[in-house]
């Protein structure tokens, strides 16, 4: 059998601010900085989701995109999207919604809608230069 | 002379939402529909500021792009970065940050630092897919 | 009033050859090359629908990008996408479908669909490398 | 030695439909949608070949980047670019052209035309959104 | 007659340095900065030709795009790329190569080729981030 | 322990030529083509260091992208751009800047910035279509 992976991408605008609550507000300045506003500040983030496994020789697909997409607006667009994670999505509620956390959650979401057979990767691009991978 | 044009691009960071204070509440869901979320949104906003005007021949410039770029910096980028537009940066106290408004706070705010011998022209993204030019 | 711009992108995936039946196929194999293969070739093609005309001081607004959004979804993605433009696209049973010619013909559809107090403009990408704008 | 990396990007235009002969119309048209088109659609398609192996250090190459341009120009792009992928590549013809299927054809085909001592991987855009890699 | 507008896009890549041999080397240094290195430092240079006129009815072009591949290739790539501007391109012996003057050079090699009939229009990348329109 | 990648984005415009001087002009002109060009050339070069390790829970960072951008920016930006990267990178004294020795010397350099306990990994642009990774 034939191993391959089919990437797709999505995207979702979200407001997020970084804080850790066990810290005074003087550290989380030192370490967060600008991310660190009260007020909050925000982002396009670019998601792209890779799905590993093996080739179905019927139909010539890893996995049909269409159902890859639909999961990916359900899941994760309609729940992300023109949000404020720290307030309004749960994950994120005694959660830093750094890029890299932000990946997991949407990795560990993913993962439990696509069946265990494939193998999973998130690439998160907060800004176009910075960028997370999960897993490693 | 040479008249030119040259382009800068720019970006930054920042949480918004959509609002009309002399509306009800129902009408600015209506409107604004996701981006009247009183939580805020974000978006990475990406900015060309387009600067024309004759060729200086000594130089073979037309401004000095690290002028230019400093320009951008002092007076867009660090006032709108990692901002809450709405309740950080005076200008939209009392108008929507929509990117049509976004945009004219830009080009009059720089109006100002750029020599008057030189037309400017502002192209700002809000996301890949929504733009906004000003002036027409 | 401020007059200014929004830009909508959108893209659709098609095949088409170009071929003029008023000429021979020796004729036609020499002016479209590899174009003019009788049994089709296809692009992801990618368009820019830029709208200009006066801000809306109420919503600050230039036109509503949802509703731009959908007139283009309905009007020309549903229309264009996965299809033969030669064989199943109407304006082309006459008309070359050249890059030139699709714009101009996308161009005309939305020009009914939308406001007359606004002017429109149209930029579509056959390839990365291939562009075409109209009006001029 | 140094392993190392080069990766050379390239890209085609072509048609063609998703099928499987096997099936019922109504069944491919179920599983495959738009892209079962008996009319065809098309696609600009970007391709990655990675080719990977130990560092020359008498050049400084790990392969002659112009060699490996000129592989993919002879094999790849002469043979797909404006091409109805099902009429018109024999590997096609009893294959669907997935994106997956496609990058494998064109895996197996670089294959013989580049030294065994090189591992080779190809990433291949079908549109914006939708990427396969092969091998996994 | 419809009036409409093609771009092809092209690049090359060159080293270059920007100096002014009436100014002293201090003024130099001044005025252009890390661009006054005298062991030159170089760009990746990406152009768009912009051809604007009447679409021809017969053919459903503007301007046959492989012709203008071609006058772009032989007239600008060929000559730029790879070329060290400064000492190699006859137009900067006396010109200091500014990503403006490369565009007038540009569009005044071009007007020289294309056709009287139709408008050019240079848009030049030095970088990602500074681009050059000419004319104005 | 979750392990995770990040990835910083940087780049920097430089001036190279590729030359073996062990070769007779002869070879190095076979060899090495228009690059050989002994009055330069040059490119923008993209750069993409990728770190990976494990998340800290803490502050839910792999590592502070602001101090993997700032060690970036003094030990590799400030060190090549607009250099000669011949004439004045001590490094390429006697190594040939082709874009795989250029990758190795930058991931050479960050290794000895960068804790241990991250693995790092480079990705070069030389050209939007040439990229070079190490290690393999």
């Amino acid at each position: 059998m034939k191993k391959i992976s089919v990437i797709r991408k999505a995207h979702f605008n979200a407001a997020h601010r970084l804080h850790n609550p066990n810290w005074t507000d003087e550290k989380n300045k030192d370490v967060f900085g600008l991310c660190n506003n009260p007020n909050y500040h925000g982002h396009n983030y670019d998601l792209e989701v890779k799905v590993s496994g093996e080739l179905d020789p019927e139909t010539g697909y890893l996995i049909d995109m269409k159902l890859l997409k639909d999961i990916i607006k359900e899941k994760i667009e309609l729940v992300f999207d023109h949000k404020n994670l720290n307030v309004e999505v749960p994950q994120f509620k005694n959660l830093n919604p750094t890029a890299e956390n932000i990946a997991i959650v949407i990795y560990d979401i993913l993962r439990k809608e696509i069946d265990e057979k494939y193998d999973i990767h998130i690439r998160l691009y907060e800004t176009a230069r910075n960028i997370v991978e999960y897993p490693y």
